[in-house]
């Protein structure tokens, strides 16, 4: 099978996601001030993070596939299972802004960040096992820190939200830089000399 | 007339379908405990049953065009009426979603999803009486039991939604089931040599 | 320039057209019996009369573009004028659903349904006149009877939804019958030898 | 790394953007008259102008990428910083819609075109700056003067919409009048027997 409508169908999803965000930034009605637009600044905040984290995924998905060949089964189920967990960002987005970044928002928005960590990681996975597995995306990911790391700083915001939500808020930016220089190691295991891409 | 557009347009119109639900789980106004989420659980639910069941349509969608080489007038049209139908899951899913399964929405849901299998029937149809019609296609359906034995399934779960809505929704998870096992058998045709895709 | 962009951002595009139409489908809050169905019923009828405009328009700009080889800025200019109209489709459906086909909403239905007639006119001169214009298309067009026709009854449409609103959902009923069948014209013109394309 | 799915992803957020900013223009409920479209006009102005600048922002996009080969992880994020920009188009128009061009949100809206000129130009050196940039581009640009008179045109605006709004969304008419002939810059290099594309 060929990774072509993978790939349309993912970037449909990710664009219509990462759009749909915006909604929550809903025209003040009746304020026509600068001082109206002030109780939209978390939920303008927030968008501004998801964005971040949604091209994020969209860059290392984009990524993956650029050295993966051929899908299979596994592959397209374990995609669309990430999906489902970045299209409930926005709500989860929507709901930490509205609430000014109360507790159990801030944590629910990191709960939602951790699935879909772990959905990459399954999607990864069904890729290397897949027949004829990416050796490029082997040797791109090694040890895979940042992979592994995220998460478990993900859990601790998590339970952060609960004693001050801005400092689970300062772990997700913090993932985020971490993540915001795309998946260079995929790059260099390119230039490398392996052509089988 | 190649089948590119129309990939790329049954793609977008999905990737929309499946995205726009998640509107339905709104941001709970005012609210920012994890009780206040307690009322969207079965808003949520729905949505998940129905993200599988489009993730079905788009999987089994996705293999169907994979080995159907040429697309004439029927086929573009047999393909809009699945859009159309599968377009109106969002609104059984929301209506399901809000009443907490009531008899008449759950009913409801099923009939879409029932108008849907008739519709992917229709256009599977389209594509074997074509010109030139899919030989892989064909014999990867063989008998198509899964095919012929969901719409029964939704006629019972529809009558057993007045009688309770509960048995109703235990079916469509059923069918869920069934073919949330990817087309092996367009797989299995494809690798056992028959190389016209 | 390629015409492979100008064709995916037209799918984009139509087909968030096709489906946010069907958000003004709102789900009846408070009620969950069949007879809460009911006020939406205007809102669905109109909904199907749109959907099969927008899938006509689909059909004939993939026909058209499928024997055009290359666009220029006239061309891509004229495409986003027609989407343009297009896109207020769904206010126009929304309008005409909610008010039960009130004349002016009907009349403002027929007016956009004419203005992206026009359009899709003006789009078709636009190929024709391009350096290399399509002569299957040109070919396949002829007389292009069913194109100078649709204008005319549009307009007899929006004055006679003044005198009765029926009258004109009736003839635009009936245009879209005359469209239903695809530009088979294109195809017997692409079947009957001419291989540039 | 291909350009393919940076068009692609770019492409769908575009035709959401310009899409969902119709959902502003709401179906006036209660009311079948024209007159009841009356409080619309200024919404349906604003999303005049919005249309056309997205579209514009379209076509550049389409020609700059036209003649740019390969992408790297500045070009996949300085397109990103952009569509962020263009993201915010349709809350900005709606705010300037709805007041019915008040001062700040025209203000606004001149600082969100502001922006995605400045984010578009950003975009435009990581292509030229990244390794075999685009040697067409760069004899297509030239000086660029329209691309460095816009964003002081929209400074002035911006400061001119607390004076009268009316003068600041005439220099916006003006500026989009500006870029409407797509950039032929573009297709004349092409045209002049640069054929490395």
């Amino acid at each position: 099978m060929h990774k072509g409508r993978l790939e349309a169908f993912s970037d449909g999803v990710l664009a219509i996601i990462i759009t749909i965000m915006v909604l929550e930034l809903k025209v003040p009605h009746g304020g026509s001030a600068f001082n109206d637009l002030e109780p939209l600044l978390p939920v303008f905040l927030s968008y501004v993070l998801s964005f971040v984290y949604l091209g994020i995924y969209w860059n290392n998905h984009h990524h993956m596939f650029q050295v993966t060949q051929r899908v299979n089964g596994s592959i397209l189920w374990a995609n669309l299972h990430l999906l489902f967990w970045l299209s409930l960002v926005p709500f989860a987005t929507g709901w930490m802004g509205e609430t000014h970044f109360a507790p159990a928002p801030t944590a629910l928005y990191g709960a939602v960040l951790l699935m879909s960590a772990v959905a990459y990681m399954i999607l990864q996975q069904a890729i290397l096992r897949a027949p004829g597995g990416s050796t490029v995306l082997a040797s791109a990911i090694g040890r895979d820190l940042k992979g592994k790391l995220s998460p478990l700083i993900y859990v601790a915001a998590i339970g952060l939200s609960f004693v001050n939500p801005w400092i689970a808020c300062a772990l997700y930016v913090l993932v985020a830089l971490l993540w915001l220089i795309p998946d260079r190691r995929i790059e260099r295991a390119l230039a490398s000399g392996m052509n089988d891409v």
